[in-house]
């Protein structure tokens, strides 16, 4: 027999555990939590506002996972109508609405009318519509929503059914839908709350010819009784999979001819004259920045979303404590295991480097954004190219990060109260909106092989790379060589980038370079897309480590080890790449990617012992993650407790399943074997 | 301008191509269909209970989706009492309700009972247990759970604080939660519903000797009124993420020394006799045979979930058409790409092996239990590791391949109507429960590592390994030398085969010849038990298609190409690892993966036009199947369109948050616009 184990109290324990990791920390939470935010003030107004938001009975978030659906719809309504007071009342600036507005992290329909309805109509009304309308959006006097995908068309926007037909003699537009696929689908905020619509829909002149796409303004219902107007049909779609986004109404509208005045074509960028003409947009190009603006926030999104995750299960593991005993008899600490952190510290590196990641990709595209301004789109398409890449890049981590991390604290992950069920299934769809990640993989392969066509074929080309293609530079015949790689190559951030870039330039000329009668794999663009995309953020890193040096010595050195830490698990991600390329090569003797492998191992080792420093810095208070598992303090058991109190179920001590369904079949089943026994008994 | 795109009815469109893809196939879909079910007389059963089953209102699945938590719970035990009523009513056998009940594929608390209950209680009861309860068991006149897990312990069983203590005055044991992380939690079915336990529980003798985990037969509920016993705390442990298993009753329990007979101790295996002395079980591994079983059963499942999304994912990929336009002007359908046929026709690949590695799986252990009967257990520990290594392996996929059909989808696929969202957060727990497969992954590392250790120091090792291990026989100096990698490797089975377990022999030879003072990288354990998994379902997959011959010709080169596919997905997968340990090198230009990246495509390209058939013969009906996108005839526009017309929240013309929230926030809007309005034109 083992000897007996010393009598612990587990839920004791969680507390000293937590405080213990607390005080192994050797960063500054504060000074980290600044860099996190961009600095002291932007946390400040965060804080600020998050006072006045957790006093609000509305925003408690403990009863969530009890509603169903049209009460979690109801719900977030209230809330949206709760949060527009407070802004009344408060006079909050947009910044402060806006900032308020993501730290309650609820799934409410006026996000759409926020991010989706209130940019295009500002940026592509006509001064007609902005003169009779700005006032009445900005104040939320009426709710827009905006309609592209139908049933039968979402990645292939030119062939949407809708159409907008030109009537010359009433000066209107009509708007139908011609058949079954072309209802409108999946638009968010349509299904019960909207009152107005951005339509995309075929303009068709009066000499039949068809336009292709264009945006129409279309009031759906009544502002009097909130009755859809006639010639329309509308409601929601649904639920969504596995209870995703289940407090948004995604909705459905079909119009049978439903006439609008000619002015209501958003034509700041083409128009119909009243007479039916077309004019050409100056440049189609120029409406291409919303699109990027919202694939750009997409990277710190992921960033914080993985924060969350992050921190819940750091948090947990660091006080679960299963397996083998350590020297004062207390089991091990799951954050202790290997394969656990292995798991969660480069997920921890990834919070942080998406979250600054971000902060580079807006500065370059407000730059762009002031060329557009000026009619230059030279750098757009590259620009375009990169976010697609980058969208499908940090989704693609951002999901499976989240379920790493849920996965990784066993059993208790499953339950509701974890929170990162939540968290997930509301991330999920970012895989497929803003473009389909298997689709923009594609555009992102595209650019890339113009490009290294324009660089094999022209030495100019390559002084005319920008930065998302500077990998690209590698193909000149005077470029740096790629490093020899050695056990001491994973300790040099130059070289761990150069391989990455080097990995991107091989890949992508190999694949120029397929011979027109050549057969190219089916998995390349994934491939492809990857490959590109993790060199531009390789280097990325490795300027991030550069500027390191704001930070006091001890705190670079922890958040450097961090991005170094996602420096070498993109190279490890990328080994089947970086051997098929010959840039890593079998030497006859035993595996030349254990340098690498044992090179991650340590550097996590160094982050372990400020795991909980480091997400205590991204600043998330207990109300704000909502999870059992992740509160501050550690005692998890407990809180685990007081949530199962809360399960409705357990309000009647009898279930009334029991009178109607479960006493009927054990009745059944009791006569059965008293029958059973008394014919044993007969024998 | 493009040419304007021919006018395509999209939704009639659907049925034709449904119809052309099943005119391609070249498989008799019922030869295939009997092959996977292990003969007609297995499909026939099905085919009969499926006919009794969908005739019941209850079993209805369309309108799950719309229902609370609650009603959920009640739902399926409505649904469990009725299918009780059937089984009485048509007098089913064992196999008969088994089949319905897995045919129904409702979440249902009884199946804890059915699957964790039952069979403990037959294996492990006493003859007075037997005696008493049996005929109780088996008619449901009583319900049982299963409670081991407690809410600080799920993976290290050994540390369970649950207390039986046996009191030799009045012949009881008593049970004990001596604290809060004691309390039993996550028990399927004892929340609302059980009436009867099998409690875990550290038993301790008269003399303070804890004995460790053992069984105890407990009641919990009156079968008079439902009502907890006294000194029982129960109760339902909440709602799980995203929704999953929400029509179970996971639960909690509390003991307050609570007391029971000494018979209603499992003694099969150890007893304690009325003065309180322990007798020791005769060989204590006897009771891991259902363990394993459970696993085994797991390998089948894990197949015919994956048939299910696979069935689903490219019947809706075969209707949706998007993007480029065709000859007849007809989008493409989306399968056609070389991005979705990438990823589904390997899943479904891996639903035809995992299915057939069932059997083959359930064979082996029959054998075994046989053996475990006499008392022989050599073969236990290899099949132990082996299951444990195929449970990783099939949930890990299973999750995986659910996930990525339904991605495939694009939008629609994240509608709950889509039917995979269900199905994947169903699924999800299989990676935790049954041995969390992080933990698992060391049981296989351990015992390949013994095995490999033993035939490095002595030949006549390898004269005894058996199938699981059979990998190993390459580190004989005699051995088999790893194939030359070309391109026509790819088309060899066994070349592939022979690669794949060369790899597992490699790298588990690398790491138990790591130097005692040597490091090993963090994830080892996970790269470990996949390789070695991998070569044994390989090798078995290389038996399965040496048995194709029993099939008509054109069956077996089609079922075939699919298990080709699996091979060279397998392979493929794997590339890191073979390029590691040098079974394939760069040789300077080029990139030596191509080859079979390219042959991964011929095959896809090879099964595509049977695609429809071979998912066919998964034999599938729309209630089953209950998903939008995945129905017979392919029309899935009017399928979606018809069940958002069920959806509770479109019965109200204007919503119920209109009046209260919606209202207020347009009305203070509109007065704000009023109010601008106003000061701009005194300006």
């Amino acid at each position: 027999m083992a000897p007996r184990p010393r009598a612990v109290d587990a839920n004791q324990q969680t507390v000293a555990d937590m405080k213990a990791a607390r005080s192994r920390t050797s960063v500054s939470v504060q000074t980290v939590r600044n860099y996190l935010y961009g600095g002291q003030k932007v946390w400040d107004l965060r804080e600020r506002l998050e006072k006045i938001l957790v006093r609000e009975p509305l925003f408690d978030k403990q009863h969530r996972d009890f509603l169903g659906r049209t009460d979690q719809f109801i719900r977030a309504a209230a809330i949206t109508n709760r949060l527009d007071e407070l802004r009344r009342i408060h006079s909050w600036s947009e910044e402060e609405y806006t900032t308020a507005s993501s730290l309650l992290s609820e799934g409410t329909s006026i996000a759409l009318h926020d991010m989706a309805f209130q940019p295009v109509f500002l940026g592509q009304g006509s001064p007609a519509l902005m003169e009779n309308y700005w006032d009445l959006v900005y104040e939320k006097g009426i709710q827009g929503c905006y309609l592209q995908t139908e049933l039968g068309h979402g990645t292939n926007v030119a062939r949407l059914e809708t159409t907008s037909t030109y009537i010359p003699e009433t000066q209107e537009f009509e708007i139908n839908s011609p058949s079954l696929t072309s209802t409108k689908w999946w638009i968010g905020a349509l299904g019960k709350s909207a009152t107005h619509g951005i339509v995309q829909a075929k303009l068709i002149l009066p000499n039949g010819k068809d336009m292709g796409p264009h945006l129409f303004f279309v009031q759906l219902r009544s502002l009097e009784d909130h009755k859809p107007l006639q010639g329309i049909t509308v409601g929601d779609i649904g639920p969504k999979a596995s209870g995703g986004m289940a407090a948004q109404d995604q909705g459905f509208a079909r119009f049978d001819h439903v006439r609008i005045p000619r002015t209501n074509m958003f034509s700041k960028f083409a128009e119909v004259t009243t007479e039916g003409s077309y004019i050409q947009p100056p440049h189609a190009k120029l409406s291409y920045g919303g699109m990027m603006y919202i694939r750009a926030t997409m990277i710190p999104s992921a960033g914080w979303a993985i924060a969350k995750a992050a921190t819940v299960a750091i948090r947990y593991t660091t006080v679960r404590r299963q397996g083998e005993p350590d020297a004062k008899g207390l089991e091990r600490q799951v954050l202790t295991y290997p394969s656990t952190y292995y798991r969660l510290l480069p997920i921890l590196s990834r919070a942080f480097v998406f979250i600054e990641l971000g902060r580079y990709t807006m500065k370059a595209l407000t730059q762009m954004q002031q060329q557009l301004a000026n009619r230059d789109t030279s750098l757009l398409p590259e620009m375009h190219a990169l976010l697609c890449g980058l969208k499908v890049f940090v989704t693609t981590h951002g999901i499976n990060d989240i379920e790493t991390a849920r996965r990784s604290m066993g059993g208790h992950g499953f339950s509701a109260f974890a929170g990162l069920g939540r968290l997930y299934i509301d991330y999920l769809p970012s895989a497929t909106f803003e473009g389909d990640n298997f689709v923009l993989d594609g555009q992102v392969v595209r650019a890339a092989t113009k490009l290294c066509r324009a660089v094999l074929s022209s030495t100019s080309a390559i002084d005319k790379l920008s930065l998302p293609s500077a990998y690209l530079r590698l193909l000149s015949a005077t470029s740096e060589a790629p490093p020899q790689v050695t056990a001491t190559t994973w300790h040099d951030v130059h070289s761990v980038v150069l391989l990455l870039e080097w990995r991107a330039a091989l890949m992508v000329k190999n694949f120029t370079q397929t011979p027109a009668n050549g057969d190219v794999d089916a998995n390349v663009n994934q491939r492809l897309a990857k490959a590109v995309t993790e060199a531009f953020v390789a280097a990325q890193v490795g300027e991030m480590i550069n500027n390191l040096a704001v930070l006091p010595s001890e705190d670079a050195r922890v958040v450097g080890c961090l991005y170094r830490l996602y420096l070498l698990t993109s190279a490890e991600n990328a080994l089947a790449d970086l051997l098929s390329v010959g840039l890593i090569r079998h030497t006859g003797v035993g595996d030349p990617t254990q340098d690498l492998r044992l090179a991650v191992k340590a550097l996590c080792l160094e982050v372990l012992p400020n795991a909980i420093g480091l997400t205590d810095a991204f600043g998330f208070s207990d109300w704000s993650l909502d999870s059992a598992l992740g509160v501050f303090d550690g005692r998890v058991y407990e809180a685990l407790w007081q949530r199962v109190q809360m399960e409705p179920m357990n309000k009647d001590e009898v279930t009334p399943a029991y009178a109607p369904y479960i006493r009927p079949m054990l009745q059944r089943g009791q006569a059965a074997a008293q029958q059973k026994m008394k014919l044993k008994s007969r024998l």
